[in-house]
């Protein structure tokens, strides 16, 4: 049985206000909730159904038979009661507010690939980008101020787990840049076909905003200028741009499938 | 001034069905919109308040002083009015609703490289995919009956515009794909590395459901099975797999990287 003020409580996750004043975040779904655990992550509050396989350590979830994972509190909750929290249109059986992480701050001297995004604003598109960062093995992303909260739900959600195993950090990427003796790689306009560059396997990669691209404070700290080429058949018009996440994966694939296995 | 019937006429045009019945989509936006103008198409109701630059041809549009576009009928509005029709979180000036135009059926003996799209089901990864298919140049989407509906006004909007310049077909693609002798491309687990194949420049790239994957009845069809290899650094896990607009971008950027300029 959950009360009005724990249902108020999770809703109320769902503002960037709230969550830095509580410094928690919400994550639902076995898959989602799962690999948070297997992380390490602890849950402050868990609220699952009878359904959840991991209360019974399954689905692969670290524990034993006494003790299935590490959890300050849990409750059982029917489907309504589930409903009634969850930021889901389909809810899934599990729902969980964890303590937002503190950003491990080994920024300088890190000799490897890592992301910067200069004010991505969509929550889907930050989301995307987390999770394509943990398949090509990318542990860092640095965000400026402007970008999207990666703890909104709805950020969370679009990781499919991946924000579990990606180090997000805050922060003004500026004078992050700016005292870098590392390659900064951005796409501009006037950049170079990237199919064609050699392309090392540290440094920053900056991806700019939905609508403005890379700000022009950060462009100017921008070493290594890049461009994706278009291939159109239309002598007339044709995409004038690629969403931000796809340009991501993009130059993501092309600095990877340049590493010697 | 417009009428309650109007209102309703439009909103409706959000469901398939009645799409479907009356032939008709909407799109908004001086992008999108200008983009289908000047690729031809002639919008059987138009609405706009006085800021659209459209009007007077202005903003890439066709047209001359006496005639800025072909249009059936316009009304000017204001931006109440305008809220009141759109779909859109922020409305942006003018709004269209559109024939759904006829497919043109050149299926067999065209040797150049298309999509497939097999039971994608998020309006966005449609809309991202035929935006990026415009991008690079693959000018034919066809998708299994199981696809999302590209009319869908989510759809149009992801588009950017993108869909008056690439071809959507909705088809059965187990006859089309078993009745090609081009090659037909898929991601599968057991693919070879896409960063080592030689891939041509015709043929079918099929891309599967969120959730599944290439439908069972597809799979046997696939000549040429491809990988997109996972980078991961960590030896415990790592993301299971790319959301399916990602993999598209990064599939369709290894064909067209190949192409001599």
């Amino acid at each position: 049985m959950i009360s009005k003020n724990q249902i108020k409580w999770v809703r109320q996750l769902e503002m960037k206000k709230f969550r830095q004043r509580e410094g928690l975040f919400v994550a639902e779904g076995p898959k989602v909730v799962g690999d948070l655990l297997a992380c390490g992550y602890v849950p402050q509050q868990l609220f699952a159904t009878p359904e959840w396989k991991g209360w019974n350590g399954a689905d692969g979830l670290p524990g034993d038979d006494s003790r299935r994972f590490a959890c300050e509190e849990w409750t059982e909750v029917n489907d309504e009661e589930l409903r009634r929290l969850s930021f889901l249109q389909h809810p899934q059986q599990v729902l969980a507010v964890f303590p937002i992480p503190q950003s491990r701050s080994e920024l300088q001297g890190t000799r490897r690939l890592s992301l910067v995004l200069d004010g991505v604003q969509d929550p889907g598109n930050l989301g995307t980008i987390i999770r394509m960062a943990d398949w090509f093995g990318i542990d860092t992303i640095y965000c400026s101020p402007e970008t999207a909260d990666a703890w909104n739900p709805k950020v969370v959600q679009a990781t499919m787990g991946s924000i579990a195993r990606v180090n997000i950090i805050y922060i003004n990427i500026a004078e992050l840049l700016g005292s870098t003796t590392l390659p900064v790689y951005g796409t501009l306009l006037d950049g170079e076909n990237i199919y064609e560059q050699e392309l090392g396997d540290e440094g920053f990669i900056v991806m700019g905003n939905e609508g403005n691209g890379i700000s022009p404070s950060v462009r100017p700290l921008v070493t290594r200028k890049l461009l994706i080429p278009a291939f159109s058949n239309s002598t007339t018009s044709r995409a004038e741009s690629l969403n931000v996440a796809i340009a991501t994966a993009i130059v993501c694939s092309e600095f990877r499938r340049r590493v010697k296995k």
